[in-house]
C-alpha cells in the first residue's frame, strides 16, 4: 500500500456491502442498557439493517423501545423460544446475561435465523461448543459480536501487521478497565452475579485486548497465567481485576490487565522485530481511535476518526447475511476466547500455567 | 503543589547536594561499554565527581581512557582487591558483569569505600544478602545504579503517586525491549552468558520496569507468575524474552514483558482508582521523557526534557556520601529486586505462582 492510500483508504471498508437496499430484519433478544444505547440507535442508522422484533421480559419497556425504533413486535422470552412473530424478522441479535446467550441462540438456529451474539458467546466452552454445533446444523451464520473486528482501522492494521509491517511480532501489553460501580452505584446487575455473567472484567473487557490481539496476529494462544484480585464485596463471586499473561506458538506472548474497579483505560501496544504498533485508546466504542506504526525510527500516525465500530458490526453481519459470507468473527472465534476464559480462570485458581490444547 | 509550581519544580532536584565544591574520587572497576560511553562522561560533567582511578583487565584501554578522563591510576582487578591506589578514591562504581559485582565490593567494603554498584546486585538473591551484608558490616554506603530513581521527573511523580493524584494504584502494564543482536552482531558479550549475566533480557532490562514501579508506589510484590521464551540459539541459557506478572498487597498488580529480541519499545502505564500516569519513553537514558497524568478526563503532560539521568545517578550518590545521607535506591531495594528476578525464574522454570516471603 502506497503512503498516499493510507489517506483515501485507511478509513474505508474491505468488504463489499449489498449493492441493493436488501435490509435484514432483527429481532432484538434483550434490551438492556447496550442493546437502548448503542445497538438500536445502530440498527436504525443502518443501510441494510432494521430492528423489527423486540425480546424483552419488560413489556412496558418494550413498548416504548417500539415505538422509538418503529419496531413491529414485542415479544417476550418464551414466546420468542415458541416461535412467535418468527416470520417478522431474518436474524436475532442476543444481547441477554451472557450465561442465557445459548438457550436464545439454540431457539434462532431452530427457526433457521441467522445469529448475532454478544460476547462472550457463553459461560463455558462447553456452552460455547453446543451453540456453534446448534448453527452449524442448522446451517445459520453465527457471528461474534467482536466490534473491534468490523473497525476498519484495525481490519488495516491487521493486513499491515500480516504483510509484516511491524516485523515478526514478539509481545503485546494491553489493558481495558472501568469504574463499573461508582461509589453509590448500583450493585443489582446481571454483570456482578457470577452464574449469568459467568466471570468478572476478564468476560466482559479483558476480553477486547485477548481478541483484538488474537485477530491482529492471527494467532490463539497456547498456554495462560492469571492472577485474580477483588478487594470490593459487591464483586463477591465475580472478579474485579484479572491480570493474565498468554503464550502463543512461536516466539509471541502477552501480559494484560483488565479491572472494573480502575480508572478507564484502554490501551494496546504490539511490538515486533522491527517496530511497534499503539491503538490509542483502543477498545472503547465511539472513541477517536488512534493508530500509532513505528518502523525505522519513524512513526506514521493515522486517525481513525470517531469509530462506528457498532453501526459498522451490524452493517458488517447484515452484509454476510445478504451475501452469504462469513463473518470474520464466527463462532469458531468466539470458542477460542471462551476457552481461553476458561483456562484463565483455571490458572487463577490454580497459580499454575494452563496448556490450551486444541 | 499548585499549579505553576510544576513549572519552576518539576524538572528540578528534591534534594539537596553539598554546597561547597567537594568531590567524591571514584574508582571506575570495570570500563566496559556502559562505563566509557555513559559513566564516564557524567563523572566528567558532575560537580562533586571526578574519576581518578580505572580498574580493568585491559591495560591499553585503561591508558587511553585515563587519559581522555584525567584518571590518575590505571589498576587490574587484583590490584584493586589488594588495595593498590586505594588512598586515590573515595568511592567505587562497580560496572563489571553482574557475576563478579560480590567480590569487587566486598574488597571495596573491606577497603572502607562507599559503592555505587550496577543492577542487579548480584545473580542470585543469596550473594545479593552477602554485597548488603558486607556493606553493612563496613559501614560504607552502597546503592543500587537506579538511575530512574535520580530523575526529576519520575521522584516527584512519586510523591504526587503517594500523595494519591491518582487513587489507589491498582495496576501497571509497562515493557522494555531492545535489540541486543542484530543480525551481524557479535554474540560474543558476557550478557549473553549465563554464569556472569545472571540472566537475560530480565536482568538488564526487565529490571526497570520492575524497580520504577516498585519505587512509584513503595510497595515490593508478593508473588510472581512468568514465562520465558527464546527463538534464537544465540541466546542459550539465558532468556530472550520474559512475560511477568507481579501481585502487590492488596489490590495491585502488574503485566510487564521484555525482551532482547523485539524492537526497541519502553512503556509504563499505571491506573489508579482516580487517574493515570503514564511515562513514555520510560526508560531508556538520553530520552525525551514524557510524563501524562489523567484525571477527570483532563490530561496533564509534563515534559521531563532530556533526562540526564546518569549524570544524576552519579550527583546522587555523590552528595549521598558527602552530606551522609542514606540514598533511596540502597542496597535494600536493590536486594528486592533481586529476590524477585529469582522467584520470577522460578516461576517461568516451575509454570506455577511463586509466593515472596518477608
Amino acid at each position: 500500500m502506497d503512503i498516499e492510500s493510507y489517506f483515501t483508504e485507511f478509513g474505508a471498508r474491505n468488504w463489499e456491502p449489498p449493492a441493493d437496499d436488501s435490509k435484514v430484519r432483527f429481532a432484538i433478544v434483550g434490551c438492556g442498557w447496550f442493546a437502548e444505547e448503542f445497538a438500536l440507535p445502530a440498527i436504525g442508522r443502518g443501510d441494510h439493517c432494521t430492528a423489527t422484533v423486540l425480546v424483552t421480559g419488560d413489556a412496558e419497556k418494550g413498548s416504548r423501545l417500539a415505538s422509538e425504533h418503529d419496531a413491529d413486535h414485542v415479544v417476550g422470552y418464551d414466546e420468542f423460544k415458541d416461535g412467535t412473530a418468527s416470520d417478522s424478522y431474518d436474524a436475532a441479535y442476543v444481547s441477554t446475561p451472557n450465561a442465557l446467550h445459548l438457550e436464545f441462540v439454540e431457539a434462532a438456529a431452530e427457526l433457521g435465523k441467522d445469529v448475532l451474539c454478544e460476547k462472550p458467546l457463553e459461560v463455558s466452552a462447553g456452552r460455547a461448543e453446543r451453540m456453534v454445533d446448534a448453527c452449524a446444523d442448522a446451517g445459520v451464520t453465527l457471528m461474534t459480536a467482536y466490534r473491534q473486528q468490523t473497525e476498519p482501522g484495525i481490519r488495516h492494521m491487521r493486513e499491515l501487521i500480516q504483510d509484516g509491517i511491524i516485523g515478526t511480532p514478539v509481545y503485546a501489553i494491553g489493558d481495558f478497565s472501568i469504574t463499573l460501580l461508582g461509589r453509590d452505584a448500583d450493585a443489582d446487575q446481571w454483570r456482578l452475579d457470577p452464574d449469568l455473567a459467568g466471570g468478572g472484567s476478564l468476560v466482559d473487557i479483558g476480553i477486547y485486548p485477548l481478541n483484538t490481539l488474537r485477530y491482529l496476529i492471527d494467532e490463539d494462544p497456547v498456554a495462560v497465567q492469571a492472577e485474580t484480585k477483588t478487594s470490593d464485596d459487591r464483586y463477591e463471586g465475580v472478579e474485579e481485576h484479572i491480570t493474565f499473561q498468554l503464550s502463543f506458538p512461536g516466539r509471541m506472548s502477552a501480559a494484560v490487565a483488565s479491572s472494573y474497579g480502575a480508572s478507564l483505560d484502554d490501551t494496546f501496544v504490539l511490538i515486533g522485530t522491527e517496530g511497534k504498533l499503539e491503538i490509542d485508546p483502543a477498545f472503547f466504542p465511539e472513541a477517536e481511535r488512534t493508530f500509532h506504526l513505528e518502523r525505522d525510527g519513524t512513526t506514521l500516525t493515522l486517525d481513525g476518526g470517531e469509530t462506528t465500530g457498532i453501526d459498522e458490526e451490524f452493517e458488517y453481519f447484515a452484509s454476510c447475511v445478504l451475501t452469504d459470507t462469513a463473518p470474520d468473527p464466527d463462532g469458531a472465534d468466539g470458542l477460542v476466547d471462551v476457552r481461553t476464559i476458561d483456562a484463565i480462570y483455571e490458572a487463577a485458581e490454580s497459580g499454575e500455567r494452563v496448556e490450551l490444547s486444541d
